[in-house]
């Protein structure tokens, strides 16, 4: 192997096809030096142990399709328009995932697995760009939220409301984790086997259209309150 | 043990101890038959194999809340109150499976991983009621979904938009399921692990939440249409 500029990409490129041919199992530290015609040492003086280097490889990842998404959670676009672009976005790039190498995506989700830090920073910064989507939408007026009902008319509580009144979502954070959430069935990978299934599409949009009218300003001229028939 | 009358539910609530004793792998219609201190020719003249009890034990299971469910949506309350309380009612039925006896939610796991067939027919009934729920609701105004935004002003479509337009739920079936989908966070027992988690109830009403803001009619009394800050 003619020798190669020693790059941190290189190293993690290196280490993905070794854990795609020995399994997350078995993949060690000396078997990426090999691939790379390097030694183990050299390896250690880019990451500091094993762990270290398969939690930046599953970084890696998970990150791959966080710059698309970055830009259109920051883009000039009306927030509605952003929000189902963004959905729509991480629901492909799931899918290109979990479809186009389904042996590699077997071999992150068990990596992952290992890597619960890893995955909650990972999402964490999905929210936080779906919370700026939400917060901009909430400050031009492209989004609104009732204010909350009060429940002070009804002294006399019946056993089918006498759970606890429950807190309406009220800032840009809570919302798009509600967003996130009520979306999972479109990007959490357990459920990568539905994603090839027919009629996934129209399940995501009817769950895309249910969330941005429930985001929608009750004076939307989009939504000429028409009586229902 | 003293001679009992060998009905069906007597059958299944011995098999139910059967399995949490002895776990999925290794309960026989034999030990069931034990159990109950009859020959296994007696348990095969209920339940025709294996196959049949230990489908029917799950059937039972999957359906215990059936019930205090369907009496919730078909109930004389506004179809969004039943809404709510309905899936307040469901998580709570799945939290005190999940919570009250894990060893016992484990075995019906993995009961219901073999029995695809009875747990489609029971997901299929829990999204007939929701439907219930939402036709009532759209039929006395207490429901509404705004017209589709037609697409047509827009001739020259740009890189973010390129996808198919999506469209909207538009009938009671299409949008229960879509309630039924971006709840799972809060029903499907993958997630059982988070259902004792602090913020899960603050999760499950901000999703709820942004679902019956998404069905609220736009000239809603309950929805002053306040603009936004």
């Amino acid at each position: 192997m003619p020798p190669v500029t020693l790059t941190t990409d290189r190293i993690l490129e290196a280490t993905e096809d070794v854990l795609r041919r020995y399994g997350p199992a078995k993949a060690t530290v000396v078997d990426v030096a090999r691939a790379l015609g390097v030694s183990h040492g050299t390896v250690y003086r880019h990451f500091a142990s094993k762990a270290a280097l398969r939690e930046a490889v599953t970084q890696r990842w998970l990150d791959q399709s966080h710059s698309t998404l970055a830009t259109v959670a920051a883009g000039p676009h009306p927030a509605p328009e952003r929000l189902r672009q963004w959905l729509t976005e991480l629901f492909a790039a799931k899918r290109r995932k979990a479809g186009g190498d389904p042996e590699l995506f077997a071999t992150y989700m068990a990596l992952a697995s290992e890597a619960s830090a890893v995955v909650a920073e990972h999402v964490e910064d999905l929210v936080g760009q779906l919370s700026t989507i939400v917060g901009d939408g909430l400050a031009r007026g492209e989004f609104s939220l009732p204010e909350r009902t009060e429940p002070t008319e009804r002294t006399e509580r019946t056993e089918h409301t006498e759970h606890t009144e429950p807190t309406e979502p009220t800032d840009p954070t809570t919302i798009a984790r509600a967003i996130w959430d009520a979306t999972g069935r479109f990007h959490d990978p357990v459920y990568a086997a539905e994603w090839s299934q027919p009629g996934i599409d129209a399940a995501f949009d009817a769950v895309c259209g249910l969330l941005l009218n429930g985001l929608r300003p009750q004076d939307s001229p989009e939504s000429p309150g028409t009586p229902p028939t």
